[in-house]
């Protein structure tokens, strides 16, 4: 069993890797850290809000019993010598120097967005991108760490890239325009966003999110020569935006493609990536990784967010777009706090460990 | 006084024909029709659901005394030889029989999609397109009306359409791409949307909206030449979602401009547009016809429904678009119940009767 | 292999039914029926919103392949003599006869109320008045019929019997005041509540509902002698609410008993109930038949409706009542669509199999 | 014009307070304080959320122009000796000390709790037990102060005081059970309630609110004699919930009266009580104090917060109750942003005002 632990425990990021790692096969949660008012208490102790007593825990399975009583530590107490693996979901400006602390010692699996645009690091989506897993060794070697920092994508991007992996290989692709409807357990727990804000309403503006999606869609979708990843060559635009739905981010999105692409002929190739997807088998890899939905009525959040638990990205709505020369649009929906966060980091972590690379 | 009648009075635009009806000026409600259900009741008790007794109106002003006990009579009883006006938001296939019959007589002002898409039939935003309004009496000679039928464009067209006008006048306009998060009362009262789909969701299909959303902003945009109107040479590819908003329509719009057109100039054109606007003074029109905010953080459903009495319609993040050549991009905000439709329709009516033609 | 049809398959129970018997052991789900307006189409046709194009299934887990393609038949197509047991979820007027027509040849299970207030009928709730089930001998022979009508009690009185059963047993019980908070679910689903009625509200009626909780409370909680039911002699008065809340009621309850009660020996002679409970290990029994948390943000609707698959009633804030002479107080939590509605009666049904009687 | 200055600005009530003193005839706001982080900023920096960018202002009208500039002040550069009048609504245990510095040199009306159960404190409802002001002079002589300390009750009792005064008055009242469904803006708004907690969901819980309810109750309810309030002899029990509705708080009230009170005759000692009420005439008095629905669906929080603009107490569902011996029950709605703070404590400051005590 490889050694892991979580630091940033508490926060929404946290608690989901503390349900992704419940009874995982390979990995045992040895240590957990949090911000220094949560250390020294029992993990089901620091979440609780000390006002209104409420647990700040939202998610549908209880708090594992496995978990409970471990004690939360500070950052600093965390050794990373009796460690193999960590898990980092630290959202403050603190991310950066506790993973550049850690990664000198050991592989930090990180879902902040601290390291994401240096250009010795991979933003990795297991099954879109796993090539450049070998841009991992370039940053050690770099840097003269024994451990890396390998970052997930921001949640909004994953869905994005996913999709477009299987029509960029297919048909090549040249624009994207996009809008997001994201979910509010996007914007975190403590204390996320406020039931004033978002009741009946729409917050059209998530900051810096969009030149994120930008950015990362560019990186993920280019090509890893020569120890430097070029970003595809495909512009993006996008409008992100808060929509009062509690899990899954939807995303309507419009292509342009190089080659034109009916629908059928793109369901055809999204269900054969599918269905031939790097990752199957792994503990976290899910049933189906990309779905397509004939219904028009779906994805439905409520509804698509529990397929094979949150893990399978889900696709709708495909038709001809009539703007673009050769267009495709279609309705993405990728949950946020499972493929899109800790338990796509918990299957990443997989994914490098078959490599031999944790 | 005008003597007017509201045809389909018992639903949701009906409803809100009564409220923009309530101390008119210049028309006076006459009489009120509906299905046969519910005729021979005073309004106050055709609009109570029978089996929960909750009355079916859901406005922030009560009902206005006035129309309290006035009777709901059925279709076949409306008189139109003691009318003037007739405005109609009839839903169902019936409404295109029932125009037809009255339009005869007497001006049909209509918020149904029944005409819309007749080449002799202008769709008509009061402030937009006030020339086409030339093509009623084209549509009186061709048919052998006394009246004419002018309707509303849909209601997730109305913003669109209102926020490109002035980016067509000074910039030129070549494509359009637009994804909707509209409200739950566009989908009417009887029973509209149901609390069970749409709570923490969003259903990502409206059937047939996205068409008429783009066969409408071409007709509206276009140019009334020799009897008749040449649609607007734009491309327009739209997404439209339903989302658990109870009123107003939200939508997120990336243009391809002829002219480079940057956010500020666009921002001046949009001001100076809404500063002239034909329709200043009449008893409907908002204060601002056009708002652009510079928060980013608006609009917002909750917060900007009020403005003007839902008549302004809204626009924020203005920002340049990174995909089209000269590409702005934009989110809109327009109240479906109010400027969209029953309101609007009122608007239009005093606009009609300005020209001398009701 | 008991073969059972379910009536008023397409409804909200219905479709609880559809799932609650999907692999069931004992019971093989032979025939479906509905109104006119569904038969003949395949279940999964026949719950699709003809308008909209939206399915009206709202249901974490999908639906069961099992029954996506039998055929709805129309009630008078249902053959008893080919049937172990019918279960009946009808809501309409039409009940009573189809129950009656159908109790003539084989045991109907029913969650309508056309049959529980008459004199040889319990109303039945598996683990808490079992020995009620006698009575149906009774109404076989007095109304000469082979089968019986065994309804359930309104949902709303589900979780008060439950969690009144075991201070009546152990303190006596003399006054009731309930306040209910019930979820939208419990409105049906065709049209269901409207999401312009609920959502930021509450509305503070429900129509039969308090009358109902008040005679079925009394009636369950009584006892059986010479063949008729003496209800329990307690005062109850409630005030019932529907909330945005999508599934499960929640019930604020202040008790008067006849010993004094304190909250420690409530809740311990609550959990001995719970453990002794009669349906240990029939197929649809939950875990836990009673569930008492200490923290006193509990019980929540999104947190406990899935305790044991929506079998479990959940109480919480146990606290010595201040106005009665002994007086109790607490918050229960009871899912209204699986042990208040179709997986309840499945388990009665599963209760009554073991009695011999079906 | 008296000069007055709000404490505590920044928050949900302090900027009720703003809204409510704007263009008030008598009051005119001097000066604003709010926490050491806001001290300094204009209002409408201050209010604005750094992380997501969002102005943390969630009423229906804009931020009115007058305040927006305003600096504001840390509460140590308040100077009494330039004001007449205080308004009050920290919500931190700093309140106690804030107040008790101020009071010494003007009078302060406050919504916080910190002062209501000290002996010679009145907890004030203006209309409902004006007379206890008088206490107000035997507090400055206590106290040696040249002001005094006004609290309002908590916003869950303003309600069940209010509807209980004319109950008590004509019937006399023994025993209250009352079970609440608290809006989420009652629990501020930095950060306020997550939207994660509430959104499909009830918190069962409180802090403190229930204990506050009894207390305040009873001696709002009491009678001034010889400089002590004595508390009115009634029993209070109650359950507080939080649901998800954004203004006004419904409670369900179950109350034994001394003399039997049908509810004709409640309803009509409601409205002679309603029609009478000493704060008639007065600037924020509401044209209804109390209204008396028959609607049964009635009172509904969307639909009745507006009634005279949240300064009415709404009323609905009497009904006989058959638990208690002389019982009535209703169903009670309050705006807790409106009557039940700000714009009540301007509605007290306007009764002390005429009283000639500020």
């Amino acid at each position: 069993m490889k050694r892991v632990a979580i630091i940033g425990v508490t926060g929404a990021v946290g608690q989901e890797f503390v349900l992704a790692l419940n009874k995982h096969p390979w990995f045992e949660l040895k240590q957990i850290a949090a911000s220094e008012r949560s250390s020294g208490k029992k993990f089901v102790d620091a979440i609780r809000d000390p006002n209104s007593g409420i647990l700040k825990w939202h998610l549908r399975e209880e708090v594992p019993e496995y978990v409970k009583n471990m004690i939360v530590e500070s950052v600093d107490d965390i050794k990373p010598e009796n460690l193999d693996l960590i898990f980092s979901s630290v959202e403050s400006e603190a991310a950066r120097d506790i993973e550049t602390k850690f990664a000198k010692d050991v592989p930090v699996i990180s879902t902040s967005s601290a390291y994401r645009y240096e250009p010795d690091v991979p933003i990795l989506i297991p099954g879109i991108n796993d090539d450049h897993a070998e841009l991992l060794n370039v940053q050690r070697k770099n840097r003269g760490w024994k451990g890396f920092v390998a970052p997930l994508p921001n949640c909004t991007t994953t869905g994005l890239a996913i999709t477009m992996k299987p029509l960029l290989d297919k048909f090549g692709a040249q624009k994207i325009i996009m809008t997001s409807m994201q979910a509010m357990s996007g914007a975190g727990r403590s204390p996320g966003v406020s039931a004033l804000d978002i009741t009946d309403n729409i917050i059209p503006y998530i900051p810096k999110e969009e030149e994120k999606v930008r950015l990362e869609t560019g990186k993920i979708l280019g090509k890893l020569t020569d120890g430097k990843i070029i970003p595809a060559d495909i512009k993006v635009s996008c409008t992100c935006t808060r929509v009062p739905v509690i899990d899954g981010h939807t995303e309507s999105v419009f292509v342009e493609t190089t080659k034109h692409a009916d629908p059928e002929s793109v369901k055809k190739a999204m269900q054969e990536f599918s269905a031939k997807i790097s990752v199957i088998g792994l503990p976290s890899a899910p049933e189906k990784y990309l779905m397509v939905h004939e219904d028009p009525t779906r994805p439905q959040p409520r509804l698509d967010r529990e397929m094979s638990g949150g893990m399978s990205t889900v696709v709708g709505r495909l038709r001809e777009d009539t703007v673009f020369e050769n267009g495709i649009k279609y309705v993405l929906f990728s949950h946020n706090e499972k493929m899109g966060s800790a338990k796509g980091a918990v299957l990443l972590a997989e994914m490098l460990y078959k490599k031999g690379m944790i």
